[in-house]
């Protein structure tokens, strides 16, 4: 299984020239997230407000109207980035404790971009039903679940239990953010290139949880031709062994029926999106479409030379910062989830994660640079989040999965 | 059950005339804690030490070496406040939303008094092996456990059964905070009256969580004749219907083997330890032995006026910080959870918390102030809480409870 590109990163740092190791452990010296209380605690009167007897009355007004749990806690703003470690980064399953300094990042970006709360949760279990309880015990703990860097198939059925057992936002974010990030960008190349999204022939190479949610939402968003191949193959319904994830796959992708490996897969097709981690030669490439979109998506080696793929491609893109068009979750999960958060979301809908995609693509759309080499905005492009954040809210609000919304609890509650 | 006095108060803000409702609602807005990175995540340079692809190497470091968590984690200063609301502060069962203003009051004073990172938990569950499995999955995530506001006698069996399965501190506020501070207390106030602790009479008012901690804490310190009183009377072996906790109490207590109620129980006793939540009259402590000892500790209302106590006792002590001599639990838990965490404990021991006790009373003995009216520091007094770290690990240190020391893992982990 790929992972999906997961950070923003460039030349100098991928190839060790200009981050020293020293300078990586050093930064990681104590962890990098800290706690602050946002109430004065240095005097008797400050304790009295936010401690005893003070906090005895909030905890009284919440205990008669739980709606106000949103309004006077943390945790209506608080997501959870919850991993058991299995499928960490390119690293794969290094455990739970190994996987902390990447949900710390993790956290630490929520922050810096959507100025959300977001503490991390590792798991010391690979159990589904087990951390399926964890999460439902600790509910009121947090606003919204981040899932992250599970392994496949584990991943998938974690996922659906949860959005089933909370009544709160739920991603995993390997599978969508990756998803949202990969169809705004189509989204940009097929603007950049004149063309219609819904005709383009597209083949994704994995199977792996972010390249089954790439083709999902591709499809949600009008793509009728998606193909996925795996390491053995185009996914197609006469193939044995299938699992069941790749059956039910097979049931609703390649409708010409294709069947053999990715070069069959990959000729004449318009869209070739590489989330597999291995390599694809040239001379696959060059049988694609006239205007092909390529998108070498694994990290820190893209599937092919993005130089190269260029001779045959339209539009490049990869994970990588030191080229064109990079393709990074942070440009999604932020606004997201402070969307889903903002507008009081049950849960994370299909036509949300269309309208992410949708305010990253129109970001990109609307900038002077916009084209071929610019089909998606800047990893640090700080315009993203609350657009994304603002479009995600409009959907939950239009489809109907908000609560009463904060905004709305009673504030006369005394 | 009582709950023990948790925070510090003063008049003004007792009876509502200096602090508003408004200003409660108002601090309490939001939540009282907020996330930071401590990492600059402003461009990409940020990002790649921090995230990806540098994170990389520091995710591998721990996993081939464990013991690095510790040091570029968060996690090895980072105390779960978990609670099930089942016992909140007066208020008994409001549930666990309602319970996490107090959470996230309690972490913010673990920040505020001993820099320690802290995030409340709070569980959708009373059920005690939901609440064990639950921390038990969660273990990597956090140093150490502060249990608070579980109902007992829930709490005793949880407590116990963390400790067993988890490999770091834990400890029930509640109960253990408070018999360290009433032990302190009871060492600042016979050492201004001239006395020795270990031949004192003691009579503790209260079976709860805090009464039973505080008779056992005592009986650790040497206190020989220690005599508790539930609301059915004196607890003694020949009673009926005693539970477990009680039976085992019954069998190391009241030594002079007392029956009958609080009045006979108080009668020329040396200390009155009121942890019941209900009241005891003027003609029953007027009975106690010349030179008494009495520490009224329900709040926000004391077992009797300090006033009318103070006429019949050489010492008194409240849970408020309207009167001389507040008893409050915030002189311990930051100190405590920060010594053990520093010392890299695996446990916190009988040991630690007597000597986190003695630190306690060391500081107020070295007061000019010390005397009958300033038998404890004050609950804002900053030398606290270092002091009760330093011995606190040092104790951890003398009885071998310690892990490698944070300040000897591998150095050279590249």
């Amino acid at each position: 299984m790929s992972d999906a590109p997961d950070g923003p990163e460039d030349q100098p740092s991928l190839d060790g020239r200009d981050i020293t190791e020293e300078e990586v452990f050093a930064a990681h010296e104590g962890g990098k997230l800290s706690i602050s209380p946002t109430v004065g605690l240095t005097g008797r009167r400050d304790l009295a407000i936010a401690y005893t007897p003070g906090v005895a009355k909030v905890c009284r007004a919440i205990a008669d109207d739980k709606a106000l749990t949103a309004r006077y806690t943390w945790t209506h703003r608080l997501v959870a980035v919850v991993s058991d470690g299995t499928a960490v980064l390119g690293l794969g399953d290094i455990g739970p404790r190994a996987s902390l300094p990447v949900m710390e990042g993790k956290s630490a970006l929520f922050k810096a971009f959507a100025d959300l709360d977001s503490i991390p949760l590792v798991l010391e279990t690979t159990d589904v039903d087990e951390i399926v309880d964890t999460l439902v015990h600790l509910r009121p703990s947090f606003g919204a679940v981040n899932l992250e860097d599970i392994a496949a198939p584990r991943c998938f059925e974690i996922e659906r239990r949860l959005i089933e057992a909370l009544d709160c936002p739920v991603m995993h974010d390997d599978q969508h953010g990756t998803a949202i990030v990969v169809l705004a960008a189509l989204r940009g190349a097929a603007t950049a290139l004149g063309r219609e999204l819904a005709p383009l022939r597209v083949v994704v190479s994995g199977a792996g949880a972010s390249g089954i949610a790439c083709a999902n939402i591709l499809m949600s968003a009008g793509v009728q031709d998606v193909t996925v191949v795996d390491s053995r193959g185009v996914i197609h319904t006469g193939r044995d062994h299938l699992t069941l994830i790749k059956t039910e796959l097979a049931e609703r992708t390649n409708p010409r029926g294709l069947t053999g490996g990715l070069p069959e897969a990959v000729r004449d097709a318009d869209v070739f999106l590489g989330l597999s981690g291995s390599t694809v030669p040239e001379s696959v490439i060059e049988t694609m479409a006239d205007g092909a979109i390529v998108f070498a998506l694994s990290n820190p080696d893209p599937e092919i030379d993005p130089a190269v793929a260029r001779k045959h491609a339209a539009v490049v893109a990869t994970g990588r910062s030191d080229y064109p068009n990079q393709i990074n979750n942070v440009l999604a999960f932020p606004g997201v989830f402070a969307g889903a958060l903002d507008a009081a979301a049950r849960r994370i809908t299909e036509s949300m994660k269309l309208a992410a995609a949708d305010a990253i693509a129109g970001i990109a759309a609307g900038d002077d640079a916009f084209g071929v080499d610019h089909i998606v905005p800047s990893a640090l492009d700080d315009r993203v989040a609350p657009a994304v954040a603002a479009a995600v809210a409009r959907a939950a609000a239009d489809e109907g999965v908000v609560r009463r919304h904060v905004a709305e609890v009673a504030v006369d509650h005394h």
